[in-house]
């Protein structure tokens, strides 16, 4: 009765797999400000070096090591003190043999200098005369020349998702502006003539719209921009009508496809009816998510500028939608921001699970977990209920998956725990 | 020398028990969609109870469970079919004893059903009658009023931190506005004479301003909004009308005091000299970071209004400015935000050292890691390197804490690590 029947269930790996065939979106002028998790569309290197003089890391006195070698309290060596090097500007002359300049943490050292003395290691005479108690070797509390980066080295490649100290270490290199993909726009749409938006009371048998929300809001997380392209009833001409909208403005395309099998059915024809449309995958071996559906959509000159777009159809109930998007959206929406290589570890936490636990099956299973600190213990509860429900998820800090093959876990095993948010 | 030498180093714990004495920010209006990741300023009851309707769960038929007991392929009970429940409208007709009508899953159901029968173990027979060949038992496959939420129910409290799926149930509920607390606003002071800003060419003895985009994206991702107020010249006078300036402005006032003595002693004299103000933490237990100033300022007015508010000097090498923000500066920023308990749990990964690792005597040592993945095992490889440098941090994913009083940690030992960004 429905196509779900002919088709045989991806797996996830297989899924992921197919992403490489859509393409990153393209890239956008960003300001040093606004480019905080942005991901860099081009390599970056060092016009200059930094830092780009001798800068002492310590409060004391610009020295030839070699004038103190051998000071020690018992026999300390003496220099002439001949003024001090101001904060942010050059020194007034160089060093001669036998002399010293007093330098602040930061200042630049002047030519002959080599090292610093602490300040906690010497004493001032009347005279002008420093007198060191303990010898510097060269370099010791300063900061070389291109020490932090050399001039011209590479320091970020295109794909990097730029984090608070890289855009410290740009800033430091004088790169006020950078070219990073722009954030991919994404089209929400929700079909069902059950569905009402909102802000509107619903009538017997309808419900408001939470998935495009929920949705929405996971989309900002991975770094997409959700445009909620509102409800589209069950009808193959209001749908297919939607989805070329759709393609035309958007990056990727998300539509929940309605729980029932005969809204499913609708979806999968209008989207089979666009132009150089490919259903990749309808039906994944997850649970819950198994009625999901990936396609590469084109339409008209969209398909020759940029290839295929991807549409993914989102299972209808909320809790499958949501681990849909955790498992498979959130790498899609990575691949098309351009993000080279997922880090290898995940937004996780080893807890030990609270209960005994059965897997699904022949699909990998993805269980609510709410987690509980007991004195040295974080436990993993899971938290059922159908996938229909909302508070469920709201009541759980994040997902244990029971891997394909696994028959379940045991209470007290470790688990990784995929956190939300 | 140091006005530093006089005071007492509170450790991390002495300081964030400091942080109750500051009051969150005010409430402001938020639309549902702008809402994730805000702090709920409120306790949100649902006014109603979600679902509002009996809902099947399943494609099937809505039925009396009672005319279903007994029912198997073997000896089928029969039923006769009344039509179907459209999608999103109320049922045509109450339910009789011996009737049935087809639902879709989503739909509701009509009076007199208590559950559903799923398609497959049924058939419909050409003088529209159905066999049914399993019994099912009252509430199966349906959802009833109030499983999700029953009217009346407290389902956020006040502080807490809105995520996708809590926006997926207030939008079922029809909630499309609420009140969160303000984003914090915060000031960010660079003080030094050697700082220029980050678009001019530096002359010699001159940095650019890094520290000052590296809080501020630190600030950007602990919920704040960055107010960047610019670079103030080491002159007392320039230091106090600019932190005053920053009080009347911003929630929580950050000062990069310079990293030499005269200079951090001038911006503590500033701090000092400003009406209502007293420093309560001038140096922390913790490497790097030991010359943390908090102070807790007021300003005419305000003081009365709000209470003090916090100012936080920061070390001024970016190493030790970064680990102070991620130690000291995001707690306080969530205190200000109004979130409530922090989770159970850190953005942490659990690793193993890759070599071993000395502790700072009489300090929390932090010491910047990168992960790296080889075969199974997580490895923590410490990145060392002076604090004046940006590149270590650059190149490192978190921090590993080596506890106050612990010699040191040992290769191979399983770490925490605190994951950046």
């Amino acid at each position: 009765m429905s196509t779900l029947e002919f088709f045989r269930l991806q797996t996830r790996e297989e899924v992921l797999a197919l992403y490489p065939r859509f393409s990153p979106v393209g890239a956008e002028e960003v300001d040093l400000d606004d480019a905080l998790g942005r991901v860099l569309a081009h390599p970056v290197s060092a016009a200059e070096a930094a830092p780009g003089f001798n800068r002492a890391t310590m409060d004391g006195y610009a020295v030839a090591a070699r004038d103190t070698f051998g000071a020690s309290v018992g026999a300390p060596q003496y220099l002439e003190i001949k003024g001090e090097v101001p904060m942010g500007a050059a020194p007034v002359r160089p060093l001669l043999p036998g002399e010293t300049l007093r330098v602040p943490t930061g200042a630049m050292l002047p030519e002959g200098a080599d090292a610093v003395v602490m300040v906690e290691y010497t004493a001032e005479h009347p005279d002008q005369t420093l007198e060191v108690r303990r010898a510097v070797a060269p370099g010791e509390n300063l900061l070389t020349p291109g020490e932090d980066v050399p001039a011209g080295k590479l320091i970020f490649e295109a794909g990097a998702r730029l984090r608070p100290q890289d855009l410290g270490l740009l800033a430091a290199l004088g790169i006020t502006h950078l070219k990073a993909y722009r954030r991919p726009r994404v089209a929400i749409l929700s079909s069902g003539d059950e569905i009402v938006p909102v802000a509107r009371q619903p009538g017997p048998g309808q419900v408001r719209d939470a998935n495009a929300h929920l949705t929405a809001a996971q989309v900002r997380e991975g770094g997409g921009l959700p445009l909620l392209l509102g409800i589209i009833p069950d009808d193959f001409g209001a749908l297919r009508a939607a989805l070329a909208a759709a393609i035309s403005d958007a990056d990727l395309i998300l539509i929940s496809g309605g729980s029932s099998v005969g809204a499913r059915d609708l979806t999968l024809a209008a989207i089979r009816d666009l132009p150089a449309s490919e259903v990749l995958v309808h039906g994944v071996a997850i649970r819950p998510g198994k009625p999901t559906i990936l396609a590469a959509v084109g339409f008209g000159s969209f398909l020759s500028e940029s290839g295929a777009k991807p549409l993914l159809g989102l299972p209808g109930h909320p809790a499958s939608a949501a681990v849909v998007m955790e498992v498979l959206g959130r790498p899609l929406l990575a691949r098309l921001s351009g993000l080279q290589a997922a880090p290898p570890w995940g937004r996780t936490v080893t807890a030990a699970l609270s209960r005994n636990l059965a897997g699904a099956s022949g699909r990998e299973d993805y269980v609510r977990v709410r987690l509980r600190r007991e004195g040295e213990t974080l436990w993993a509860e899971p938290v059922l209920g159908p996938s229909g429900l909302l508070s469920p998820l709201v009541n759980s800090d994040g997902l244990v998956m029971i891997p394909l093959g696994v028959e379940g876990l045991l209470k007290g095993e470790p688990v990784e725990v995929r956190l939300f948010g």
